[in-house]
């Protein structure tokens, strides 16, 4: 493991690097928040500034999604995973076709809920190298459900399908990365660990023309209408996590200067490591390149033996998290917003160096 | 609100005070996460530092409560409210005989969510303003469920009760805030952020011998199963939440000196007020006095037109988070593990000069 000896360049796959920014921040408000004397993890999640806390992080959240008043952003606790069941719950009933893209891993992961809730699964497109271009949709589908950013597979869509069922995607990858126009989906989710925060919460964003859709779910608990009249205070919320996005919605929208911003710091990162990787004769990247994501840049070593020897010399020079996933081997580094295009272009040196001395 | 110009004695009912030292620790920390060079929210929950972690804490939380190496500690996200229903689905089926002790507001939850899933629910045994003495357990219960430390009511179980049938309890206020005999329970959870920790994590104990009694559970999300088998690192864990679990057992080891240290302090809290109280004349428990919770001393004035007076004379004089619960009114004061002799002593100088000037 590395030390702080080493300059640390973070490209875990989540959760990973926050801005070195809102590292600060934290620290000098850990403390005493907002002049309550108190740090902000001391304070009841019904007393005014948790209250307010989460209130305005859903309004940025709001602000920077281009999401309208009456449109919800809900913070919720056990991750993708736990959205994977709530929102065929919500938006399905026992035997209603839900129709899902299979894009690899986490997609999977979504149908493999859906399946186990007896739901009607249809399979409407897949590919595990890409993004499948044409898909079949049945008319009578409850929801179109995509992962719009594939970790494990270094893939990520560009262009969402149009279709009349509503649709659902899993951003827990990509959220807040780029611009989207938030108001063609359904519902989104998205875990913050990755572009807006750490682990511990998860945005559930529901436009208010879906809220008629919500079905009754019990448990209650279960249930986004319970959450939603709640406002994100059904039971006690994951306070330091939601806190977190805040700081960083701050981060995003004050120092990068908003998503659109961010989706050009972002391009630009990828840019440069995918052309590296295309001009070397050592890396390869088998993903087609219209589907490769500004995330996770998915690659291997044409002489794989060599692999281990790069991953121990990249702990060793501080290039921390750029080993595959573990389904899949080979090299994975993910750019997600607080990975600065200095990460990158340092990571490129040392891949340089490394093939050079190869 | 107060302000840090005031000494703050915070008596919040959870999410509420750290130790000093604790929150010291983590502002140490959280740029450079044991020689990482990184945070521990910066760190992927597959590296060593954030698995270490896990089994570290899973570890001393085992030897604080006096756990054997087969017995389990799960650290599970969506608080009480999904273990409501988690303990339901992993324990019982649909129309399983499921016995729950009612002792108010959290109990009725509980009761609630078993309900929703349409378990066949009996009430052992009630009372709102202690602890029912005499219960009627049904044979072929599959557990009979309790709440040990009733935040609402002010009560708290001193004596468990003797059962063949397993005895899940909630113990989200008062685990490890004094000795239990761990092996006695079915099944035991508690979130952390009253007596161990801040908000965000819940810990579940199942020990070795309930292990066999677990039954299959769909969507696998839900069962306990899953989670034992992937170590608490099924889907990403609430790390930061985790992190100061660990900090507060090692603040309870190696500063308090253990559980039965920890538990005289408590008692000697709230032995000091609840002598106040009785004492006075303006303040009065309605608390039977052998079921008084050493957690949350609950009373009220005598003359209630006060106690708007008292509790913005209370916020001024920087004593934070003695409202009563919404439901009841009143006053509360949550005596948690951080809780000092120092800070219920500054307490009952405010209280004593308030009636005095009365």
């Amino acid at each position: 493991m590395q030390t702080s000896e080493y300059p640390v360049h973070n490209f875990y796959a989540g959760p990973g690097k926050l801005p070195t920014s809102v590292l600060a921040r934290i620290g000098k408000e850990l403390h005493n928040y907002r002049s309550t004397g108190m740090s902000v993890v001391e304070i009841s999640h019904r007393a005014k500034p948790i209250v307010d806390l989460i209130e305005r992080t859903q309004q940025k959240f709001k602000e920077l999604l281009g999401l309208a008043a009456g449109d919800e952003v809900l913070f919720l606790q056990g991750g993708g995973s736990m959205q994977f069941i709530m929102l065929a719950m919500n938006l399905s009933e026992k035997g209603d076709s839900v129709d899902y893209v299979d894009t690899g891993y986490w997609s999977k992961k979504a149908i493999g809920a859906a399946l186990e809730l007896e739901r009607d699964v249809h399979i409407a497109g897949v590919s595990e190298t890409g993004i499948p271009k044409h898909l079949s949709i049945r008319e009578n589908a409850k929801y179109l459900h995509l992962c719009s950013n594939n970790t494990v597979m270094g893939t990520q869509w560009f262009q969402f399908p149009e279709t009349d069922v509503p649709l659902v995607a899993d951003m827990s990858s990509d959220i807040l990365s780029r611009s989207i126009q938030a108001n063609d989906f359904g519902l989104i989710y998205a875990h913050a660990q990755k572009t807006i925060g750490t682990s511990g919460v998860t945005a559930v964003i529901i436009p208010e023309k879906a809220r008629e859709q919500l079905l009754p779910v019990t448990p209650s608990f279960l249930s986004y209408a319970s959450h939603i009249e709640a406002a994100s205070n059904y039971h006690t919320p994951p306070v330091f996590s939601i806190y977190v996005v805040e700081c960083m919605l701050d981060w995003l929208r004050d120092e990068i200067g908003g998503v659109e911003n961010m989706e050009k710091i972002n391009q630009e990162k990828a840019e440069k490591l995918y052309a590296f990787i295309d001009q070397s004769s050592l890396f390869d990247c088998p993903v087609v390149k219209e589907d490769r994501s500004m995330m996770n840049v998915v690659f291997n070593l044409s002489d794989e033996g060599l692999t281990d020897k790069l991953l121990n010399r990249a702990d060793a020079n501080g290039m921390i998290g750029i080993k595959g996933h573990r389904s899949k081997g080979g090299l994975r580094v993910s750019l997600y917003n607080p990975v600065t295009v200095e990460d990158v272009e340092a990571l490129i040196q040392f891949l340089t160096d490394f093939e050079n001395a190869s």
